[in-house]
This record gives structure tokens, C-alpha cells and sequence, in this order.
């Protein structure tokens, strides 16, 4: 993922730099370098943050050492792009709330609010041509999982895309949720897969997701807003269809990858550009990645106690 | 739906020939029979029905007469498709199963069962194609309803297509149910619209069910089932896409009458069929429509009493 | 093809019985007079046409016997549905059609015109929603050939439904054709294998039609109009998406017969209704029969002579 | 045109900035290089090429100027991109040509084959997936036409894309055109519109193009190419469907801008790597450009004289 972000910054952006790689394997770290128009390596990410050759700094290091490395850039002023989560739990993303203080350096790395499908449904459904929203149907599917993961996994580190996205794409908080499940597919190892969680949000409208992450056909993002008087909802992106074999298709990725590859492009323009610009960033902030956590944490507490839980504030 | 029956065998169905009708209101079985190649009427519907011309009998007559006439029909040992629902109670549809003492006589007219997308839908899932099946979704939504409808209506008269069709779809009973709900559409007058049901089969299928009988946009059945190698849905039927008006677009209907043309066609012709033949029919039975009632008288009590009920077998 | 017709009156069609059938093959005519419900058979058809128990007559029998059958039943007065080509030259299609004198008893099998999705094609067209028509596209395409046919027959057999649906379907007869060809595929045997036709109307409608007979891929029947200010097409029919292996894909048919099934029994029923009320049917006349036929022998020209070939009145 | 290339080149490429801009209004020069991040304007395009901190050029300006402009370039021996037409006539681009002598300096804007649709179109052609091609059909609609244009400009100007794009795509230069029309729009003013016409590859490919100018209903790219087992077609791009009065559907864009954006991008990104890298790009050449303008030529003569006409090479 940093890799990725590297290679995006150095080839499709306009007005950055990427000046310094620093990585938990340095040799890793060179490799990537070398690959930029001109990059230097740091042994540690704390002594890149604070270099002054350095701007802002995205972090994409393994989850545990987000936040302690989300301060650091705060302490020393400046902008942060933080994949998810932020912290692993909500008392430690306040504590970035708290060190950032209003500065707005903070953002989250939820790149489908730069999905230009997302963007294009949100500016539909906040149009009013489909009249208000009453409901929300999500689907989330990918090929298969990493072996390791277990049930409450797949909610915070899988669901917690739909968790973020749905309240911007709403313009309402999740306030309730429920998890149900029934069958697990014998391909989904220790985990429950598929899951379905109910969200509602404040302003009452109810959200079905489901999330599966062994599906196998393909990597596949369904998103449908149900209102007043119609409907609005994302097509699956495609460029070709072929005819053969007696079908007529179109490909499905087998990862996020191409799926998001212009949502992670555009999402890190637009942080550049608000880092240029001096305003703040259409990112998702730490406040946003702290109300994601809280969702999770919610349906994770629904799944283990079989009951409809009320989100924490 | 009982003129229409009519022509549909008068003009449509090899085989059989409407022979008499019968209605409440006189004049309008006279103005009916009028159209047909060679029909009688009769005052009341049991002498139609003990009339010795009359072969086998439909009723599409007020939902309060349903187990009268049907009891009736069996009384005279001939065969009779009524319209759901079979009778108004779990008790009465008993009663019903109890007079057919095995012989056969008793079909409902659950004809999604027919529709030619549904059957290729069951061919597919049953295939193996896209491995066991895990989920289902299903959403039915219509332009608006007639005044005087409740929410528990909206649950025994609509949902109760998709309470008979998802067991025959994915080959088992719906052992339990819960009824969501969030905001309600300003259309929907006194009834909670849209609604979200959870279904629960004793195969352990989880289905999610949307109903909203005030969706405005078209008639609109959607069903697809996730199984652990690919999906399976139903498509949008559409003959003509238009490009008009910066727009690419296809046609809904306005009510199930287009859309399940076929699926009536198709249906009366196997019971004519199975008739002619001496065989049981394809169609749904008595016991099917007792099992689809139960499961609403289910759903009403999940909605009353917002939790999650077992079904009664 | 013959016992096709012969089922779908037997199984499908309100107001008429197969009560005779006649084959070459004698022993083929028992056997489908034996799946009917009451048929006899008879030696030869000319015998079976001047039968009195029989009130009109399908000729599905070899190209070559159609025109002789098709006078004997205009002789004896009776309707007469035959499959295309009505008569292998314009001399002897005209030497019909003056034996008709008029009286349209003639009917030739060009079920397109009673494919739900032609009819609405025409139905939008006709409409003015599309504003002027100024061109058409048709592709037709099959998955393979007989042996043994040659470029020709691409046009008099396959070409030639095109040939009676466009005119039908832009309310404009055919007036000029040009013929044109370039590679042809290694599976087309001898005959040039696609084809592509320029069709020119009398109101100066320009349309272009492929003829692919050894696509491979399915049976694919396309059209789309342009109007001034919109376009209408037909859509591919479809019942069930599948979603498996990285693709999302709906099924092509491997032939003719699910494509146009319903066709088929649309077209037989209204032939069996418009002799039942004795009004001239809407299937296509034997003067259809003869100008889709003369369109044939002007594009048969054009690809010999290689130049523009008015059509013949 | 050159405002959008100098933002885009601001905006959203890596590793370029816009350092001059010139106009022959220079206080439209002045305009854009006010949104640029550091950017000076010149008063003329010949000293602002001749300027030492100009590396490469892009030119957008008349038609008329391009050659001189481009040469002027090739005299300062640095990279250009021109829109096309590179120069009005063959003689003219043959001219640039030799200036060029070899260096690979000069890059056609053909956009197209830098659409991700069209690139995945092109790969999948070439990985045999459908087979050899056999034939090739492309529409191209507009909107709406500015007033002044004749049915000439429509070959020169709008079907000169396609002109480029189907050697391309099919890996075969177009060797013989003819040119077909029939009823004219009431929209198109003096010229003809739509025109068809029939394209014919060195490699016996036969290709359809269809160009309509006032189409009206959007701005649509489509082609499709048939294989010996296949075809494989460009998707209509969309990235939200909408339910609404009674229809399904989908938007198309009012004109190319939103419809090529991401072309022109990597177009652009494309031609500074190649800068950077020292090596030769990907762009459509100056003999691309000289190729597609002889068929242009080709296309002409044959609308004029209404014969087949060979390309010249």
C-alpha cells in the first residue's frame, strides 16, 4: 500500500514530491526509492517526520504503529494522511483528536469518498431527484482472505469502508446496528462469511450490508439508495463486453486494486492540492476515522451478544 | 384478476374452454362471458361449480369467500385453483387440506413460480453453477397501493409472493423471521413503507426481503441468490433501450400485469395440463399456501413484537 | 419446423386442434400425429388439404413443394400458412398471389414480426419518440451452417428475414441494395462468411445489416434505429444474470427456437384468430413473401456484379 | 482546448509544469497562466517555442498555424504535440515529416488510444480472445454541430478520429473507403448528417462507421469487433444507474469533454514520461496523422464522386 501511494505521487500527481521512503525493512525502503524520481531512505519513520526536507507524510506502516506515528507528524505540524484505521481503539483515535486540536492535519485514508461512481451517486442522491432516502442496500465482495482473520476482523477492517461511506454518502451518523448471519461458506476458514449487518442511521433511514470477502467470482462494490420516488445506484464499472461461448460478460477485478486505483489517485491530488492550497483537505478526518471505529465496535458487541446495539457517541 | 383468468384460457391456453362464470356483481359475469367463445353464467358460484359442464374450477373471488367455494369444489371432487390466500387462517387452510384428504384437487396461484426468470433462476441455483447457496436478496417494489391498506397487509397480500417463492427457490422452509423497519415514505398513507424482512431457512439461508408498495419509479421484482462460487439474479425484463434526452434508458411497468403476463399464461396452461393428463400440477398446493401463511402470521408477530419468531410448521 | 407448429397448436394455442398431418415420411407424420390429442395422418398433403375436417392448412414441408401446396390450398379455398420462401422465384410467388385473387388467404411464416421485442421496437418507432427514422443497423448472427450452403443462401434463406422485418419495421419498402464482404472466416466453408448489406428504403432510409452465420459465439439477432432526435433498439433477452470466474455474464441461445418461441406462438395464435373471426390475419401476405424475395435477388445480383442494384417492383 | 491541456498538465500530471503560454489573444494568455502555478505568457507562439525554459510544446491554436508552429519546433529540436490535423494537407504533413527526420519529435493528439476503454478494447483483439477479426462497427454521435460546417469537415474533422483509431485497433492500415448517405437530418443544417461509411483494412477487415453529428440525444462512442469466435464492444460509460418515471437508466455526457477526460490524461502523462525517459512515446505520430488524413482525403473523394475509392499511401 505505501508502495502503491509512493508510485501514485511520483507518477500521477501534479504538485508533489515523494522526498523521503522509510519502511520497517530498509531494504524495502530502498527498492521503492529507487523506483522515484528522486527519493531518499530513512532507517525509521520518526526521524523521516521530522525532517525538514518534508512536507506531509502518509502513513501506511502495519496498523499497530498508526498512532504513534500519527503524533508524531502532529507534534511536528504537519499533515498526515493516515490509511485505516487510525488507532485500534476509539480511546486512542480521541487522543489524536485531542493532539491534533482543531489544526485539521489528520486525515483517513477512505478513498472510496474519491470513488468517481460514490462521488457521482452522493451528488444524485443530495440532488433530490430520487425524493428523500428511506433505505440503503450495500454489498461488498471480494475473492478470498488472507488466512489468520476471524469474524470481528471482517467487520473492522473490511465493513469499516461501508461504515465511513455511508454516512457521507447519507449525511447522516450511524446510530444502530445489528449482525445477523446464517450459512458460512466452507471456504471462509475460522470466520463468518458472508455476514449482514443492519445500519441506521440517525435521520432513520436503514441500511442492509452485506459484507463477503470469500465470494470468489470477483472483487464487486454494490451500492443502492433507495428513495421517495426512485432510486439511484452504482453500475459495475466496465470497459469491454465480449461475446463467447454462448455469454455475453464483462470482467470483474479480482482485487481493489484496479477497482479504486482512480479513487486513490484523485484522493491524493485532493490532499496535495489542500496542502498546497492551505485549506483543509475532502478527506475523511480523524473525527470520521474515530466514527468508523465506533460503528465497528458496535456490530462487533451485535455479533457476540446477538442483540441490536446502540452506537457510542 | 378473475376477467382476466378467463381470457387467458379463452384466448391463450390449448385445451380447455370457459365453459360458465360466476360473480357476485351478475351483470359483470355476464359482460365477461360475453367476450368468451361459448360461456354460461351462474347466479352463485356453487351451482357453478356443481354444475355438470363445469370440469374444474379457478376462484379469484373476495378474499372471504376463498374457503367456501374451495371447499366446495372439493366437495364435488373437481379441481380448483384459487388466488392466495387459500383462507384467511393457519386454522381454515387446515380445514381445506383436511376436505382435499390427499386427492391432489387444491392449487394457489402463486405464480411467480411460472415466470419464465424465476424458473431459470431455480434451474441455475439447483444446478450447482454458482456452488450452495448462502444468501438471497430479494426486493418487491410497486408504483403505490390502494387506500386502507396496515402494515400487516402490506406483509400477508404482498411479501407473501416472496414468502412462497424463496423456500421453492432455494428448496427449503423458512424456519424463522424478523421484520425492520426505518423512516416511512410520505406516500405510503397509515402503513409503514418500505419495509425489510430477514428470513431465515431451515437450510439455514439467510434472505433479506425489501418490500415497498410505494417505490413510484416502476414494478420491480429483484431476487438474487449468492452462493459460494458466484451469483445468480434475475434481470430486469426489458425488449427495447432507448437513447433520448442525454439518457440511456428501459422500460419498468407500471403494475405485475406485463410482468407476470407469462407467468399466468404459463401457469394456467400446466394446470390445464395436469388436469387433462390426470397428473398432480406444478403448481403450488395447499400445503404451500399454508406454509407461506404461516410465515406471514410469523412476520406480524416479529413486527408487533419487534423480535425474531420461529415459525410454526 | 412442421412439428414444431404441429406442438405449439396442440399445446399452446386457444381455438384450434391438429387434426391431420402429412409427411414425406410417413412414419415421421404418425409420429407426431401421435403426440397430439386427436390427429389423423394422411399419405400425402394434397389429399390432407382437400379433406373436409380440415379448415387451414401450414406448409412447413421442402422448399421446393411449397407453391404447389399453397395453390392446391387456394384451390380449395382454405387459409394457408406457409413457411418462406413462399415460391423459389418472383414468377411463381406472383403466379400465387394471382391465384389468391385477392381474397388473403395467404399467410408466409415471418414470425419477427410477432417477436414482443420487434413489436415494440415498431411500436416506439412508430411512435415519434425517436423523431424520423434515418438509419438502421441489423446484425444477425448464428452459431454455425449446414453444409452444403453457399454465399447465395446466406441472402434467400438467412438475409431474407431482414429483408421482410426492415420494410415492416420503417414502413418503407426496400428500393436499392448494395452487397459487400471482406475476410471470411475459416469456419464459413465455402460461402463468404460475414456478409455485410447496405439497404436503401424508398423514403431514403439507410440501413446497414450483417449476416454472420458462423459466429460461433450464439444466436444474436440485433436492430437499432436512429431517429432525429433519439435511437430504439432491441435489447439481448435475458432472464438470469450470472455472476462466477471474474465475470458477470448472461447466456446467448445456441439456435433459432428459444429466441423466437414466443414469436412463434404469438404468430400462431393470431393466424388461428383471424380465421376464427374471419378478418384478414397481420401475419405477412404473399405480397410480403414476394418483395422481401425480390430484395433477395437484387442483393444476390449486387454481390455478382459487385454494384448498386435497384430492387425490382 | 489548449486551456484545458496547460490545466490538466497543472492540475494532474506528474513530473511537467506549464512554464509559458501564448495566444494569439494574449489576454486570454494571460488568463490561463494566471490559474497556473508558475506560469509566464509570451506574445507570440514562435518566441515562446525559442525560449530556453520551454522544453517541449503543445499546440492548440488555428488549424492553419499548426505546421508552422510544429516546424518551428522541430527547429528547436524539441518535443511537440499538435492537435490535429497536423497540417490541412498531405503534401504539408509530408513536409513536417521530413523536418522531423527521423527524431520522433512530433506527437498527433489522437486521444483515443489512450481511453482506458479503448486500450482494453485493443488489448483483448489483440489476445486473440475473439479470434482473427473479420469485421468492425463504430458510431460516433455528437450532440450538435457549430454553424459553417459542410459534410466534408464532418470526414475531416469528426470521423478523422475513427480514421486513426481502427488501424490502431485492428494493427492494419485502411487501404479503400467508400462513402454512403441517405435521408439528412432537419438538424444538420447544409451538410449531410448522418453519413455512413465502409472502411476497408489492408488486412481485408471491413469496417462500418457511422458519424452523426446532431444526434441529439448524448455524446456516444461505440465499436464493436467481430472475431471468428467472438466480439468484444465498448460499454457505455456510466457510473450510476437511476430508477425514476417508470424507466432504468443511465446518462450520457453532452459532449467529449467529461467522455475523454481521462484520455486526454493519460495522453499527456504518457507524452511527459516519454520526455523524461528520453524515449519514443506512444502518441499517434506525424505519420499517423499523414495516414488518417489520406484516408480522410480517400473519404472525400468518394462522398463527391460516389465510388470506391484506394487510399493513397
Amino acid at each position: 500500500m505505501g508502495a502503491d501511494h509512493a508510485r501514485t505521487i511520483d507518477r500521477r500527481i501534479a504538485g508533489a514530491s515523494v522526498v523521503a521512503i522509510a519502511d520497517f525493512d530498509h531494504a524495502r525502503a530502498v527498492a521503492v526509492a529507487s523506483e522515484m524520481r528522486d527519493a531518499v531512505t530513512f532507517a525509521d519513520g520518526r526521524t523521516l517526520i521530522d525532517d525538514d526536507g518534508v512536507d506531509a507524510v502518509i502513513i501506511a506502516s502495519h496498523d499497530s504503529t498508526h498512532k504513534e506515528l500519527v503524533l508524531a507528524a502532529l507534534a511536528a505540524g504537519k499533515p498526515v494522511l493516515c490509511e485505516k484505521p487510525l488507532a485500534p481503539t476509539a480511546v486512542e483515535c480521541r487522543e489524536v483528536i485531542d493532539a491534533d486540536a482543531g489544526r485539521g492535519l489528520v486525515s483517513v485514508g477512505f478513498m472510496r469518498r474519491f470513488d468517481p461512481s460514490y462521488m457521482e451517486l452522493r451528488r444524485r442522491v443530495l440532488s433530490g431527484e430520487i425524493g428523500d432516502a428511506l433505505l440503503a442496500h450495500c454489498v461488498s465482495r471480494t475473492v478470498d482472505t488472507w488466512p489468520g482473520g476471524d469474524s470481528a476482523s471482517t467487520i473492522t477492517n473490511s465493513a469499516i469502508h461501508e461504515l465511513d461511506v455511508v454516512p457521507w454518502l447519507l449525511d447522516s451518523p450511524i446510530a444502530e446496528v445489528s449482525w445477523h448471519a446464517g450459512r458460512t461458506s466452507r471456504n471462509s476458514g475460522s470466520r463468518q462469511d458472508p455476514q449482514i449487518m443492519l445500519l441506521r442511521t440517525e435521520s432513520d433511514i436503514l441500511v442492509t450490508v452485506e459484507v463477503f470477502l470469500n465470494a470468489r467470482y470477483g472483487y464487486d462494490t454494490r451500492c443502492e439508495v433507495v428513495g421517495e420516488i426512485g432510486t439511484a445506484a452504482l453500475t459495475l464499472p466496465s470497459q469491454v463486453v465480449v461475446d463467447r461461448d454462448r455469454t455475453r460478460s464483462v470482467a470483474y477485478p479480482a482485487d481493489w486494486i484496479p477497482r479504486y486505483a482512480d479513487a486513490y489517485r484523485i484522493e491524493l491530488q485532493e490532499w496535495v492540492d489542500s496542502i498546497d492550497g492551505g485549506r483543509p483537505s475532502e478527506l475523511a478526518s480523524a473525527l470520521d476515522g474515530l466514527a468508523a471505529g465506533l460503528v465497528a465496535d458496535a456490530l462487533v458487541i451485535s455479533m457476540n451478544e446477538r442483540r441490536t446495539v446502540r452506537v457510542e457517541r
